[in-house]
């Protein structure tokens, strides 16, 4: 997507045509800083420390995370190392490990002298799948959006965290429906969730939406069951990290208060996934998805622009008050409206998912 | 409450007599700052501002700010255009205007020469019966988490916004139940919702029960409904601003959130107000709570205390996006497992209700 008119993805190859760049975005707001990674640590510090995130993003900066490993050491021992190292910066997204493996079966079958160019050529193929997947979700949502713009109407749409462009390649997940109905001309207001402790709707998904020109008011993320009640909300998209056949949606902490609040107010709620996002080794999210606990200080401070224009951190918390971060939560598939996928929409349950995926329907009993 | 050891209320009379001190809440946790108010004005803006806040103490204070216009002039006319002012500091709790109108009824008919200190006696009654009805709220309360503390268990409780002693005048209303249970010896652990955008779980519900020694986290308001689903919330107690006769509950943006995530993970949950809370006059509280929208700046910023020790109010949100801040929100009777009153638990409905306040039963029809 563009930044004051100049087409941006999140992760790219430099002009060298090996070292990978990408937009810090611990740093937005307030500024577009690239990076350049050039070796496996950095890789893995810029996915730990959030640098790169977002579910899709993820998954494919760890495949050029691995190209920059095997450019150091191309052995096979080495590449198991570091795709184990890589696999485990974070828990909770699927398409992490899902891209890893991706390589993996590949590369342990590719001659070692041809491992590296092969291992580029992947990791380019998974950034470009994700560019179209997300623009095919896109267009599959606007469906979902298009009934409520009868008559010029404007379209109140309610979001959680950030699954915009910043958290895939390009075009977003839970945003690409919007883009896609920006394009069309469809009039949309979107409520973007703050999305405490680490703000990436205040941060990112307003920073991404302001610059693509769509109107949006960011709101505390106690305030959306509010809105919902009193019918300031016409649909709920969310993306996600990790859905199970069942649909069960692993998605950032609060994902589920918004679901329980749409559901009491009989509100669409979705949620847009490409299917590296879905984890068919798991049915029941709420026991089997791992939930990563992060750092106390993300909640006991917060990081913003002061007045004199300095990036400061500032302590929320009494000194002596512990705090808990559990980055995620696991929204149950029967609170769902339903997904959205590259392939189509779908309800959120197995027979519905294997409907639009048959390669992984399980075989009938015997 | 104490404050390291020494007794303290959030609003008292000064050695002169006639003035009023309050602890200015903005300040807290940061510093302890003693204000000294000696004339109407001063008083609405501490309401306005909240330096003071919380349903019970908002009553109080307004009572005071009736004793100080009185002082300065204590004609019928200024009295109520004083009382009509300070009606209009804040929409949403009740108590503002129960204590304003327990004060014109009583005053209305009191000679001018008398009603300077009549009005200081009965604010001062206000203000002791308000504790006097909060310690009642903590006993009745008390039989509710007691069960949970079976063979010396640590009782886990969530609670939201600050409904503690420094919403009061002394002993809170969710959390006196809270401090009945730890004198009694009962092993207690707190969830505090740190509840943006003002935050008064981080900064007062965290440093309250820290300062009196109760053992809790400081969580996103995001946490709740994630931990509910992994049996980490016994219960839950919050406090409310407005209760109608049905019992509907307008109290902080977020709590609605939450009353569902208790719903679905079958966890009890309990509003605890004293009857000044109660407005007999409403029944749907959806449609007819008057909800406050708080200058956008509360959401776009946060204050906090930089590494340097400043109090500092840093920007989260890019320069050209919006905010909205709707301060309450209201849960509907249904979502409550009950209310804790100064007469005792009662189910959230009108026949529960006037059970335990027959002088406010409607008559049979006819």
């Amino acid at each position: 997507m563009k930044i004051d008119g100049t087409p941006f993805r999140t992760i790219w190859l430099d002009q060298d045509g090996w070292s990978v760049r990408i937009i810090d975005q611990t740093k937005l707001p307030w500024s577009l800083d690239i990076l350049r990674l050039t070796e496996l640590g950095q890789v893995a510090h810029a996915i730990r420390a959030m640098q790169v995130r977002g579910a899709p993003l993820i998954g494919a900066t760890a495949a050029y995370g691995l190209c920059l490993a095997l450019r150091a050491e191309p052995s096979l021992a080495a590449m198991e190392a570091a795709a184990a190292m890589l696999a485990e910066t974070r828990p909770t997204a699927v398409n992490l490990r899902w891209a890893l493996a991706r390589l993996l079966t590949l590369l342990r079958e590719t001659p070692e002298p041809a491992r590296v160019a092969r291992a580029y050529a992947e990791a380019a193929a998974i950034a470009d799948e994700d560019v179209a997947q997300n623009r095919a979700i896109g267009e599959h949502g606007l469906a979902l959006i298009a009934p409520f713009a009868d008559a010029g109407r404007v379209v109140n749409i309610l979001t959680h965290c950030n699954a915009g462009w910043l958290a895939t390649v390009d075009w977003g997940t839970a945003l690409a429906p919007i883009y896609a109905a920006h394009e069309r001309g469809i009039k949309l207001h979107v409520w973007v969730d703050e999305t405490r402790p680490r703000n990436q709707g205040a941060a990112l998904t307003a920073w991404e939406l302001g610059k693509h020109g769509i109107a949006h008011t960011v709101i505390a993320d106690n305030a959306g069951g509010h809105l919902m009640q009193h019918g300031a909300v016409d649909l709920v998209i969310v993306g996600a990290d990790r859905v199970t056949r069942r649909g069960d949606a692993a998605n950032k902490i609060g994902t589920y208060l918004k679901a329980l609040a749409a559901g009491d107010n009989h509100v669409p709620f979705w949620v847009a996934v490409p299917s590296s996002t879905l984890d068919w080794s798991l049915c029941d999210g709420i026991a089997e998805i791992p939930i990563e606990e992060r750092s106390a200080a993300e909640v006991a401070t917060v990081t913003g622009r002061a007045m004199d224009g300095t990036i400061t951190t500032v302590r929320l918390t009494p000194k002596d008050s512990p705090a808990a971060n559990p980055a995620f939560d696991v929204t149950p598939a029967r609170l769902l409206s339903g997904l959205i996928t590259e392939r189509g929409c779908c309800a959120a349950n197995e027979a519905s998912l294997c409907g639009l995926f048959p390669e992984f329907a399980l075989p009938p009993p015997l």
